[in-house]
């Protein structure tokens, strides 16, 4: 959709730093993230929210999360990780195309969910993004 | 799974306002409400976190958390809806039986989300699954 971000991502008109793919499903790495290894996974179709993704799309990105997240969990060796989907302003959603936050926890972390969306450090995003890349493999 | 709280809900043992049901997935109100209308939906068959849930299992339970996010949305006139999944202490699981929290949310709800796991008021969680369960008729 013209004008939507995460579609931009997808098709490479803004970078990113892409860590898997299929045909259904893009993942990478969170520009603003609460924790290092902080990714996205989307849907490679267009939908806003929960309420408009085909459940096809939503299948495929949930394999993928489970991928992602495993890969997460081993590149930067967390503790625990948190699937976190946002539909709506109401619910902290920012971007408005379909996306499910993998964010790796780290015992006693005090970063609980309400993070500011401040941009990360690049160099560090695309360390953890060539660890869990790696992993995917 | 023996002493597992989901799983004796699952099969009746302990009591539950159950809202959705069909081969893999059960969704059930949260005794422990974030919002009004939040409630949960469940692998029928036991696994801790993503890690362990099979691929088909997951799938099913995303496609079930689609019906159940619409629905509450649609019973509670919810302004959004979180969806979270714990996997770990670290990532704030308390029940170690993979599970999405389908979180309504208010404009300016100023909940957040850590919640602290207090009971809620039985009768308006069993009002609003209801409510919930009769959009999902």
């Amino acid at each position: 959709m013209a004008d939507c971000v995460f579609c931009k991502i997808r098709d490479g008109q803004i970078p990113s730093f892409k860590i898997y793919e299929d045909s259904k499903a893009l993942a990478f790495m969170d520009r603003n993230p609460l924790n290092p290894g902080h990714c996205l996974v989307i849907t490679k179709s267009h939908a806003a929210t929960i309420f408009e993704v085909e459940v096809l799309d939503l299948q495929a990105v949930i394999a993928a999360v489970k991928k992602v997240a495993n890969a997460v969990k081993g590149a930067v060796q967390a503790d625990g990780v948190n699937i976190l989907q946002a539909n709506g302003g109401a619910a902290f959603q920012s971007v408005p195309h379909f996306h499910f936050h993998v964010i790796p926890r780290f015992t006693n972390d005090g970063k609980g969910f309400d993070w500011k969306l401040v941009p990360g450090d690049t160099q560090q995003i695309g360390m953890n993004g060539e660890r869990i890349r790696a992993v995917l493999r």
